[in-house]
This record gives C-alpha cells, structure tokens and sequence, in this order.
C-alpha cells in the first residue's frame, strides 16, 4: 500500500565521551556524513530522534536546531520522541514523510548528549521513559525497573546471571572490530561474573554506557534513487505499544511490543525470521535482549540463554546480533540508537561492514524499544 | 501526490490551571471526547504533539502514556516536539501516517500541563525552545527575546505598544462566548495600555497565559469516513524551518518559516490568502499575531497594525482571528495550542461553532509557530 522507500545515506560519530561536542555539533556530523555518502546537498525534510534534549541539555526544538546547523533550513524539521526508541522513531516518521508523497527526500538522525549532567539527572531523565505517577515517582529508576525484570526471569527459568554473559562478551567482541565503538576491549565470562553490582542482579557490565553520539540515515523514494547509491529497501518499518507501568501488564517477562511491532515487520516484508541474517538488538541491559529475543521468536520461551550459550547469536552462529557491538559495547547514546541500528544494518547488507561484515547479508531485521517494552520500533531493510 | 485525509473527530479540554490532572488525564479526555465525535472505539496509532513534559513534568513516553490511559494499546505511538508548535506538528504527522497509506485512522493530541512547576522552571522549559548556547544560557527567555521583536517593530514602524490593543481586545470578546476558554471576561483598550510591563514593551496582556490543556483531532483516509462524519479535508499541511537564534537572521521582523509554512499550504490547496474565511493566528505575543499575519501576506509589511485597528481581524472583519478566542484568551498549552487551533477551524467549518460561529466558513488556515518562528506548522482545512 504504501510506496517504496530507501535508505541511500547512512552517517554516523564515534561513540563516547564527546566533551567538546553539544547537539548541535554531534547531529551536524551525522548529517554531513550521511549526506555525503548519498552524494547530495539538500532534502526536503529532517525528523530527528532526541530522548533528553529537554530533561539533560535545556534544547528542545532539536529538529530546527540541526536543520539549522547543517544548512538544511528551510526544511520540514520536527523531533520525535519515543524514549529509548526515539532514533528508531525518527526513521518511521521519515520513512512516512516519503511513503506519503509529501517528501521527496528526507533525513533521520537520531542524537543524544548525556555526559554534560550529573548522574543524577541522567538517572532522573531516563526515568521520564517510565511511568512518572507510578514508578519514577516512588523512586523507581530505569536500571532498577530493568532488575525487577532480571530478578524475575531468573527466578522463573532457575537460570543464574552468568547465563546472560554470552550476549556480553559477544558484544565486546564484535565492538572491538568497529572504530566508532565507546568499549574496544574483549571481556572475558569472568570479568562479567565478578563485576561491581548497580542493582542486583543487574551488574555494571549487564547494562549499556552513558554516552554521546548521532547517527543518520538518507531515505528516499524508488524514483530518487540513482545508479550510484548502494540503496537498501525498508521493507518493513512498525511500531507498536504497550502499558507504560510494568505492573499493569499481565505477564512483565513478555514484551509485547516487541512481539507486535517485529510480527507486523514480518507481514509487511513477506518474510519470517528464518529469513533474517542479522538483527540489530536493544541490548540496553542483558535482560532486555533476552526478552526481546524471545518475544521476536528467535527463541522459545526460557530458552534464549541456552542459544546464546551455544553461540547462536555470535558472528558466523545462525543469527549474529549486536554485530557492531550493539548498544552495550558500541555505545547507547539512547535518543540515538535506533538510528545506529538502522546504519549499522545498512552497512551490513551494503557488503561495507569491514571486519564485522556478516554473511550472508541480505535482511536484517532491527528493532528498538523505549521504556521496558512500553513502545518498540522494528525495521526490516533488505539489500 | 498524497492520498486526502480528513478530520472526522475533534475533542478538547477547557483550558485553565486544572490542578487536580495531569498529563495522562487531559490527554485521554481530549482523546475520548475526538473518538465520541467520530464515533469509533479503535485507531490505528497516536501521535502527541507535547513539549514540556521532560523539562517541567518528568514525563517523557508521553504518546505511549496517552495510549494506554485512553485504552488504544497495542497502538503506533510516538511523540512530536516542534516547541510551541509540537501540537500542530502531531497533526501533521498522523496526516503523513494516513497519506501513505500505512494507517487508516489516526488520532493526533496536543497535551501540555504546565501549571505544576514553578514560574522559574516554566520559563527555563520555554526557552528550550530558544537557542541554548547562544540565547538560554545568556539568559535570554521567551518573553524578552519577544520584547526585542517588539520594540523593534515599534522601531522600524513608529507605531506604540497600544496600537496592538485591537488583536487582544478582540480575543478576549471572542473567547468570553467560549465555554473551554481560560479567560472569558471582556478587555478595554484601557486596561491593556495600562497594564503591568513583563518585559517592555511587552506587559502582561500582551501576553498568552501558562495553563493546561489538551486536544484532540481523529484523521483518516477518504474510504473510512462515514455518512455521518462531518469530515472535514485538510487540503493542505506545511512545516518549514529558520534560524533557531534570532541573531542569525537578516531581518528578524520577517518570519521566514510562516511565509512559506503559508504560501506552501496555499499551493497545495489551490488556494490563496483572499479563499481564506477565518485563521487561526499563533498569538502568543501581541508582536507575533502582527508578524504572522505579514509573513502570511495578510497585511503589508508595516501595515498591520492599522488593519487591525480597522477591525480587519475582528469577528464580523474580512478576516476573523482567534475566533475562539485565541493563545491570548482562549489559552496556550504550549504543546497543545497547534491542536487546538485546528480543533477551533474544524468547528467553524461544520457550523458548530455557536456563538463564535463565523460566515461564511468553508476554507480555514492554521498556523502554528515554535521558537520565534524557527519553527512553523501551517494547515489550510475545507469543508
């Protein structure tokens, strides 16, 4: 129903510690870069992905504030929002912008600056995701939500915390291939077992960084794309939602969301995950990849654990994820890493992934979830 | 190119310091009441247009939020931020949503709730809006970066502050026959020229109020609506950009983004400013009612204020203004005051409008603006 839509530019920084680099400056380089690698100068449109423009950095109009700074004005700019998941949210609403006929051509980026605050605020910002009334409220945080869930997954399938260490290590491992990574250095089973506890059982290594980064993606309709783009097809773009509170959902080991938005993906792309060659994960906290593993149906109920252990989703298993290092090790900018997802499996089916090339790379499926499952954003691009 | 959409339900809340809800109240009632008058239970997705949940509510997932409390779970849900235009902005959005065919019903709500935080943090989270490096942070706020644009025009025209007396006189009549209008008692010239200075030349009743609020608008393709939908066709939607500082532009008494938000809108619905039967004006500032209206080709450069003064933009004038009363008198949730607007334009253009009926009502423009016109959302809506 909708037309076809392409991916002809991807960009992205160095993920990090950018103490020299604001908003203005991260999203600008994203945008030149993917700008640059689709060979064109001007777009109709810029919808950018931004979770704590307002809570960590005092700038909302985020949207206007890159259009301006990379020379794009006068475009159609607005942010989108949609807590972690708001790069992957910028990618939809770009990819609607095209499908529609209003736009022409149009650019995703997805920023986020984090490291100009206090913890503190970081901590009070990303708790925005989560139900203030109910949760952050009573002194509920992002990491100890995320506990709450470890806690119980653990219970309920007698599995201990060192059965998560195989999405850890993998993750490292592939990051230490990827020059934009924030963590290069291989970890070992041992350094995840015994590492510092933030809130039991989730450990300092179970969870993604703090950190700085923008990533951007050129999307254009079929009739745009020239013979010198490497064009990727989105063939599947979905979102779907789910209660804000965790305790108003039936069962809080499964994310729903994430179940609808990869099943919709699916259907829109014709094909089902035997087809995926590669699946940009929301690995925020490990806890997290395991529940969106399992609810994306790369594996059975209580039983994503046993796949990880037995390599299943390193490179050369049957369904590398993370291949760049994934949000644990790449880095999780969070108002950013549905946008990385989306270049990094870009550059995967484009045959451009250098040392952390997959193969095959034909489809890839990414997806990106905000506020423990409350909203999810998936994506199927196809070479 | 786009397939037409139309509005086919409109809902909203009185709009007043509501200290007794939040957020995820006056959203699921302005959403309720759109879904009551389109008469259907289920949507296909939501966008929220909000702008000050982070900053100044702790709330961020707003759309999610919205989602679940109005019962529209598993829903696409994300939020827009375009500043003071972000609910103009989530209209538009679920316009792209139904054009490109991957929704068929969506519903847009503007929602702010601003009147929990001190005056301090509310003036901080405008200013968000602002440039934070080169504007914010040296103290500058919305209100006296609006004072410079005054006195300037002031300035360049020789006209006094008075002379903008006709623009809230006239919304301050209009909203005192609106029952969901914040301020319903009438406005001598008088009492606006002898008013307490905010920031001069600015004084209070130049002024929108700080206040909450939400609306609501259900918006789908032209094979869902119904006999007895009054729907009304949104033949045009435009957002264009400027400079977020104000500094950065030639001439900051032209607001670049509403002439071509406006003349891109006119384009699109083969129209032009003299089909236009009412517009709903973003008069957050006195100075900003003047400049949109000679950025929208409503007046001469310089020459808008006499028009004014001739009842031009008066009910029962050439051009009917704030017909429900405005920014000014109706109020301004920051967020949800783009919504509103096109709320008030549906209502004229099914002849619900009652005592702020104006006639003839076939053709309305909207125009909403963010930042000192960085930012502007128009929309020209035809029964």
């Amino acid at each position: 129903m909708m037309r076809d839509v392409f991916i002809i530019g991807v960009g992205q920084t160095p993920v990090g510690e950018h103490w020299d680099l604001g908003l203005r400056e991260l999203g600008r380089s994203a945008i030149e870069d993917a700008l640059a690698d689709a060979r064109i100068e001007a777009v109709d449109a810029l919808y950018a992905g931004n979770m704590l423009g307002g809570c960590v950095n005092g700038q909302e109009n985020v949207a206007t504030l890159l259009a301006d700074a990379a020379g794009l004005l006068p475009v159609e700019a607005w942010k989108v929002e949609a807590a972690c998941a708001s790069g992957a949210a910028a990618v939809r609403a770009a990819t609607l912008a095209v499908a529609s006929g209003a736009q022409e051509i149009a650019v995703a980026v997805g920023v986020e600056k984090m490291t100009d605050a206090s913890s503190g605020v970081v901590a009070a910002g990303l708790a925005t995701a989560a139900d203030q009334d109910y949760e952050a409220s009573h002194g509920l945080s992002f990491v100890s939500l995320s506990a709450l869930l470890m806690r119980r997954y653990m219970h309920e399938t007698q599995q201990p915390r060192t059965a998560f260490a195989p999405f850890v290590v993998s993750a490292h491992k592939n990051a230490a291939a990827n020059p934009r990574a924030m963590f290069r250095e291989p970890l070992s089973v041992d350094a995840f077992a015994t590492c510092a506890m933030v809130a039991d059982p989730i450990g300092i290594l179970d969870a993604a960084p703090v950190c700085d980064g923008a990533a951007a993606v050129v999307i254009c309709s079929k009739e745009t794309v020239r013979p010198h783009h490497k064009a990727i097809r989105i063939a599947g773009s979905s979102v779907a939602s789910d209660t804000i509170a965790l305790a108003a959902r039936p069962d809080i080991l499964t994310l729903r969301s994430a179940a609808r938005s990869s099943a919709r993906a699916f259907a829109a792309a014709g094909c089902s995950q035997s087809d995926i060659d590669l699946f940009e994960a929301h690995d925020a906290f490990t806890i997290i990849t395991a529940l969106s593993l399992e609810a994306c149906g790369f594996a059975k109920r209580s039983e994503v654990l046993k796949r990880a252990g037995e390599g299943y989703f390193a490179r050369g298993g049957p369904l590398p994820i993370s291949t760049f290092g994934g949000l644990k090790a790449r880095g999780h900018p969070v108002g950013a890493s549905g946008t990385y997802q989306i270049v990094e499996a870009a550059l995967q089916l484009r045959g451009e992934a250098g040392a952390n090339q997959v193969t095959p790379a034909r489809r890839a499926l990414t997806q990106s979830i905000g506020g423990h499952g409350s909203i999810a954003v998936a994506h199927i691009l196809e070479a």
